[in-house]
């Protein structure tokens, strides 16, 4: 699949799956869910290309078809998920988190570690679409309570 | 003053005051008070340069005698507040917000805005202590009532 | 087209197509056949997703059905030539040039610009092989004559 | 020494320092007496913090009672050389290259590395004056054979 050459002939949505590089079985199920239906919904999914929500949400996404974009930090492509299919290697360390979400139309945060924060608060800075699934209360962000509803909202 | 070559032979503290780039005339007295504890404490004032809390906490710094530094995202010099002594372009937009984080050996933050809760977020994640001044309520910030308290916390 | 993919199960070679964002004719057409041969190579194309240079690349490569990937400065996807599948946003301008290089395996620079040869001496200190048409005479590029032998040289 | 508030009220130039971080004796002579000269000049000496060439420079800086500042690739403060008074931790590995260059209003290359390389790339793409001594032969950089030339002419 290309990203922008559908039949439709519209360019597609990227939509951004954050959350951390390690999460317990549960977390994982959803953020699966997540990228299966970021898939089935005819959109990119970008993410940071590592373990834990990123790997799941990517291995979702594959599963139904989809394109998946990992955004590394680290020097080479190396360090990406098995499911990614364009690996970036940035180099830039944590920084990558901006162009995560600057490469994103809106996010979906699975879960809540102290680095899912920080793209949070780029992404509402920068006046993104922020759905939550277990993250932080933080205001700005639409709380979804399944994957689906979740990436209905991200996508509309 | 040179940063690194106080009559004690001491390397000194880089205190980090993160915060919007407006803020209102309270936020700013508060700002202003953390930068002039920040220099009376014999730290270095980090901040992104710009204006609201973090030209606040610089005028406060300089007006007791501090050294400020300036990591801003623009590509030149000349978007620094005047109150910053040495001021570092990057060029690199939001991703400098990483720079401001590992840069400082521990964190202010006052008042509660977007860009400020993504340096919250890169704080806690690279274990950095992060002292909050009317900010966000985040689990792992150490809440203070005053500017006092704050530095003295953070300076420890 | 999917990177990661193919028929064959084996990981893609990424190469990269480093030039002007403005070209003549010439040079263009140049970029053009390079990108052409990048996509019949089996590798997908990377690059800063702007024009010239990086645009013809990526109109060769699509032709040829190819993959291509721009790694834009700039904070939206927008910028993006029309030839790019998948746009990388990363909002911290020059610097991208390192991601740029960091994500390719080996770097096809075509022209002579400045940002060019930032590219040239990222690469070459990352130890990256970097064929040159028409570049910059830097010890450490080797030089190719054609958009054929380039590509090859690359792609070993 | 305050970068900003000098007897003369007015602000300081920065002058940049390029060059390997690794370097023989001569070279090491070469880059010290530039950042003497750089101080004594009055200007802020900035450079990528590290040792060889920015080491050197750096000394001869300090030595002049000159004011350096050291912009890192890597997470923490502490990979700074000995003579760096304000050290910046970018945490964002050799994109920091472009932080160095858009910090500094002009710049002087002693050596020839391919970082080094890629820094005159950036310089001379943002219309910076970059200065050469014994370093690479690229159109724009304009030649000195003396340190006491390199600091004229860069502080012009």
């Amino acid at each position: 699949m290309s990203a922008s050459s559908s039949n439709s002939g519209i360019a597609p949505r990227y939509l951004g799956v954050i959350g951390a590089g390690e999460c317990d079985v549960e977390l994982g199920r959803l953020a699966e869910e997540v990228g299966r239906r970021v898939a089935v919904a005819g959109a990119v999914l970008v993410c940071g290309g590592m373990g834990g929500v990123m790997e799941a949400a990517c291995r979702g996404a594959k599963a139904a078809g989809g394109l998946t974009v990992g955004i590394l930090p680290g020097p080479n492509r190396g360090g990406a998920n098995e499911y990614v299919d364009v690996a970036i290697a940035t180099g830039i360390g944590e920084a990558r988190n901006v162009a995560v979400v600057r490469t994103s139309d809106a996010l979906i945060a699975v879960g809540g570690s102290y680095g899912t924060l920080s793209e949070i608060g780029f992404a509402l800075k920068m006046h993104k679409k922020v759905i939550g699934l277990k993250t932080w209360d933080i205001e700005g962000i639409i709380p979804a309570v399944t994957a689906q509803e979740a990436v209905r909202l991200a996508a509309e």
